[in-house]
């Protein structure tokens, strides 16, 4: 069934005319379409003539599956697989361990060098015979070398005198979903869940498959499928002969599966009387619990836990600690070589103190406290997946525990799936950010990939975007979301330029000019959205519950949840002052890092309204003062839209029309709400700067009861 | 971009080798493989060589489309448009006012007998070559003719000598898509509503296409998009344009577009204080909402009302009649040729008389009340969509007013799409119901299609399972209903069997003895289900809210929505005393029908429990008791599900693998649960018969409380 699932693959690829194709989004970035340069595909068709794996194993067949859909479609013709290098132009895969011919090459020491998960991929010799090697010490590296050679033809790269060596930085490259057991998906705006718990275990669908395929083309090995806003039942025993389903799908593709722990799980499912960590009884039923789980998933990655957050249950409920609770379920699985992935994103209104510094506030003193299976899963900002927040300070700031960061693949807070944005650069901001905790270079990368300090175990997670949507994630670029998230995990030192062009040309198109086009579009998407939503450091003003569109007015209600909590406006200027003389959030940053954010001076523009409450008069860099300034990055972002929009329809003739006029459609939808952020939030803050807005802008269309009382009804996700 | 679409279809046709190809469903019925039986593909070859559509119009265009896809596909290569006809073997389609060469055959006669929507496919000669013709007196009839020859080829029927007439005998065949504006689907079980409102009118889904070519070969000519019990948002400005666009997609097709109009909506969108309609601002406001409706869709069709039934407002709000309420958005439409479908669902748990008995008491004082353009739109049964119920009295009962069934094609009370039931038996069996109402021979189809009671305005209501899921139904036989209502709607004369047969070699396989047992399974699942879910007449013992699992114990809330109010269980016997000594209900029936019903000697078995409270004692024709039978029959039905798997399983070699694995998966969970519905309801109705259940039947596998605490968890729908 499998077999004849890859097969319509190379079907449609083979099949038929380009230009008579439909493209509906299904096949990610793995489209092998025939390739239609033909000085490119000459070289390539001289190039590879046949290929052999030898040995045998799940993870080498689905590896022989894509090596053979990949050639077929790209090159257009069958490329066989044949059994001995008896010509040139030879593709050879495999493990030393598992093909002669791999252990003949003399690559011993280049492969000590490329761990369990990376390989190589070596343009070489064989009996006098041009070979191209794909090598690896385990099955899995030989996929991803498979993945990753016929990205470099999917993008036109030369294959000739290779000699690529890749090693992933990350050892857990993990996705979370936020999706619940009724296929709703928290945060989603892309249809439901892709799993179909009713179904499963008796029927599976092909899309799985598929899943697998696309993140183990970008790196991902690992999947929490369910919501860390956590429902027991996922731990009963017909849950997990569902979840033993999909783990056998995903396996030969190397991905563990994960599941999220309800803390209070030995209550609801158990029938005890607590859930206390301390507890004999509560620790054994988890250790039965979790032998359970092993029993039906030989290799189940481990717990993903939300506790004493948002409502979430957890140790502090019996006045334990959350080293407490994690070590219990870390002791669980400890014997399986399970890990527990614990979150970080604690906060609570009954605390006095500035929401941003609650995290480190609760966990810096449990450094060094955690099992050594545990890590503390710490989201890139310090508040909740803004536009844009300064790293979080818990970074570089518990040396003796292993910290993954976690970012948001689905547009939370960024547009859901109907503005255009490219997350790799918020990513890679962060990743690149520097902690200073041992010097210049304490790079964020240096904390998550174990560097810094020494950690074996590291991991990075992302908050999936996909669902049953025809294309996955609603909007056809926040694909690229989920395609960067990966592999920037496997490579947290990438940039958002390498990545935006290898997801545009194996997604859309080749043309160099158009490759170009798309690439500025995506790079500069992000900080065009924070300016039409939160300029200078603004953040947390969108409107409540849905997130999507403005409501900087919002003042009911939990204080924390407020916007008026963030932006502090009043007569005298606007932002959060985070200084030694307010909050002194700064503080928990090293320094020279605190000293910069502490000093309007140096603190950068792009946080200055995270940090400081700064006069509506206050002189920025661009001469213009606060007010002005505000006014104009709402109303260039507006602009950029609109630049955004004209350079699609540039791209016009390289697009296939289904998905050129989806994103056209999307542009409509993105510039109108831009202009509601602008106007509803320059006329809102007008009420306080009392200054009017600078000659030259636009003006806003309503007035500002228009924009607070703005019913959206086209909002992806369902309400 | 709709012609790309297409021709995925065709590249997808032509491209390979058919056992390569992966069948996720989603082609429905209109799968145009290549005939791989070489004696019909000879056959066919030889008679269809190219083909003519003069005219030109979106509806024109669309039927070259589909008869270019489908002779290419099923023919496997390409079957050219020409110019005029110079060989034999070519297919003529058209109307004479568009077709100088349909015009010059000499069809007028036989057209004129066709109507808007019939055609003629004839085989004739045109300057001595040899044609077939496709012949209608308006672009509609040529599309479905298009249709109809592409099925004769789809199910290997010769096409030659041809000489076919087909008429629709209902005017109006609709489909009532319970789906909300948030995209859910009261009673859905396939996934989100088709609609996604959040992204129309600005992106058109090529999937609207699909969904208006399977209704148009289904012969379907309408759809209610939403729900009845109705939001009044869509009627506001921004949900018309919306509307306006699916309505500009489907026009094509001969579809018309409806909407569901609450009631209350002139209070809730117009401002208004009430929506009295005998009030002159409400006439006002819904006059000027109509024309508003129809400046966005000149060819709107008009409305479907829920009105005072289950909390839905209407006119008894405002101590109006029905007819009061529906004249008044009768008058509405009537200017643009619109019409209303008023429904008779109504009844009032305050209204102390049997639930069977409200719509009658009701409607029938009100018949000749009614506008022209109303329709009262009556379910099949009196009370619910029920496994099986008796024909519902109002049929025959208002020959003033024209009558148009509702039946249900999403499996609310049958299995969601759990469970594998073909549901034209269930049709068949109410439209060939005989009322008597004119004598012997006036059967419900002579109500519905006018001929009994004189009517022009005709119509057939079904209420659609299709989501977004893949393959549209969930269930893949669940199409196969989908499919029969439009058949049935068209003809309602047509067998199940016949419905059946078309279904089976379009969907799945052309191999006569598959074909045979697949239908055999089809035409016998419905009763199958019957037997173990509510044989012997019983009926609304479900569970209370999902409606899938059994619940004959549920006594609890209001009385008419518990299940002891309807099976009346006690020591003496069981079922519901409709008779003179009873309730009555069989008053409604003309005689000799309500003779028939009240006497328990000939009361059919199958409706015995609706209309008699029967001693548990007493003799069925098997010569069993009634407590033995009802214990057979819910055995029979379980192990009739075990045949089902069986035949299932024999026909492998002809089933595609997807498909097929989904069907086994599923008749496991339809095994599970009937033996759930067989032991619940022998051991809950065995507390009041005190005997004991017959030697050599299968024994409860649980005790009674374990059904009674019973909760599934994978129940198709959201929820």
């Amino acid at each position: 069934m499998k077999q004849l699932f890859y097969l319509l693959f190379v079907t449609l690829i083979i099949s038929g005319i380009p230009e008579l194709k439909a493209e509906d989004g299904y096949r990610l970035w793995l489209r092998y379409d025939f390739i239609s340069d033909t000085q490119v595909l000459n070289l390539y068709t001289k190039s590879v003539k046949g290929w052999i794996i030898q040995g045998d194993s799940p993870t080498l067949r689905v590896a022989g599956n894509e090596l053979q859909m990949g050639l077929n479609g790209l090159l257009g013709k069958n490329i066989p697989e044949i059994s001995s290098v008896k010509k040139s132009g030879i593709i050879v895969a495999g493990t030393p361990e598992n093909s002669q011919l791999i252990a003949s090459l003399n690559l011993r020491e280049r492969l000590a060098s490329v761990g369990n998960e990376g390989y190589l991929i070596v343009s070489t010799k064989y009996r006098n015979k041009k070979i191209i090697v794909i090598a690896a010490n385990k099955d899995a590296g030989v996929l991803y070398g498979v993945f990753h050679f016929l990205r470099l033809m999917q993008t036109h790269q030369s294959i000739s005198g290779l000699s690529i060596e890749s090693v992933p930085k990350t050892k857990i490259r993990i996705l979370n979903h936020w999706d619940n057991l009724n296929r709703t998906v928290e945060r989603g705006y892309a249809g439901l869940s892709l799993w179909d718990w009713k179904s499963l275990p008796d029927s599976v669908s092909p899309r799985y498959i598929d899943y697998a395929r696309a993140n183990a083309s970008a790196g991902i090995n690992g999947t929490a499928l369910t919501n860390v806003n956590a429902n027991a039942l996922v731990l009963t025993k017909e849950y997990l002969q569902k979840v033993a389903a999909l783990a056998d799908i995903f396996r030969p593709y190397g991905i563990k599966v994960y599941l999220t722990a309800r803390f209070s799980a030995p209550v609801e499912i158990g029938k005890l009387k607590t859930a206390d960590p301390l507890d004999n009884d509560v620790v054994d039923w988890w250790k039965k619990k979790v032998d359970e789980i092993y029993s039906y998933i030989p290799d189940f990655g481990g717990f993903l836990v939300k506790a004493n957050s948002e409502g979430q249950p957890g140790p502090q409920n019996y006045k334990r600690t959350h080293a407490e609770g994690a070590n219990m379920l870390a002791d669980a699985v400890a014997p399986h070589n399970g890990i527990v992935m614990w979150r970080a994103f604690v906060y609570d209104n009954n605390v006095p103190d500035d929401r941003a510094k609650q995290a480190y506030n609760e966990f810096v003193p449990l450094d060094g406290k955690f099992r050594n299976n545990v890590l503390i899963q710490v989201k890139n900002g310090p508040v909740d997946f803004q536009p844009r927040e300064p790293f979080h300070p818990l970074f570089g700031a518990m040396p003796g525990t292993p910290l993954m960061p976690e970012f948001q693949i689905t547009q939370e807070y960024l547009g859901s799936s109907v503005h255009l944005v490219f997350l790799a650069p918020l990513y890679e901001e962060c990743l690149k950010s520097d902690t200073y905790v041992r010097g210049k270079g304490s790079l964020v990368a240096k904390v998550i990939d174990g560097t810094l300090d020494n950690h074996q175990l590291t991991a990075m997670a992302g908050v999936s975007n996909v669902g049953n949507e025809r294309n996955w994630t609603g909007h056809p670029f926040a694909q690229a979301n989920w395609y960067a998230f990966g592999r920037l995990a496997w490579d947290p030192y990438l940039g958002s330029g390498e990545v935006a062009g290898e997801w545009i040309r194996m997604t859309y198109t080749n043309d160099n000019e158009t490759v170009q086009r798309i690439s500025k579009m995506m790079l500069e998407s992000r900080e065009i959205t924070v300016n039409y939503m939160t300029p200078l450091g603004l953040h947390h003003i969108m409107y409540a519950g849905h997130h999507y569109g403005p409501g900087p007015w919002v003042n009911r209600g939990r204080q924390d949840w407020t916007s008026v909590y963030y932006h502090r406006a009043d007569s005298t200027g606007i932002g959060f002052n985070r200084t030694s003389s307010g909050s002194n959030a700064v503080s928990q940053y090293f320094p020279p890092v605190r000293d910069i954010y502490e000093n309007i001076e140096t603190c950068p523009e792009n946080l200055l309204l995270w940090f400081h409450h700064v006069p509506w008069d206050y002189k920025l860099e661009s001469g213009r003062t606060l007010w002005d300034e505000i006014c104009y990055r709402y109303d260039e972002g507006v602009k950029s839209v609109r630049w955004l929009h004209g350079e699609w329809t540039r791209s016009k003739d390289f697009i296939d029309p289904d998905r050129f006029e989806k994103v056209q459609s999307l542009l409509v939808k993105q510039e109108r709400d831009a202009k509601i952020w602008k106007d509803g939030c320059i006329l809102y803050f007008q009420t306080f700067s009392k200054r009017p807005i600078p000659g030259g802008l636009e003006k806003p269309v309503y007035d500002l009861d228009y924009y607070r009382n703005h019913e959206y009804t086209d909002i992806p996700g369902i309400r």
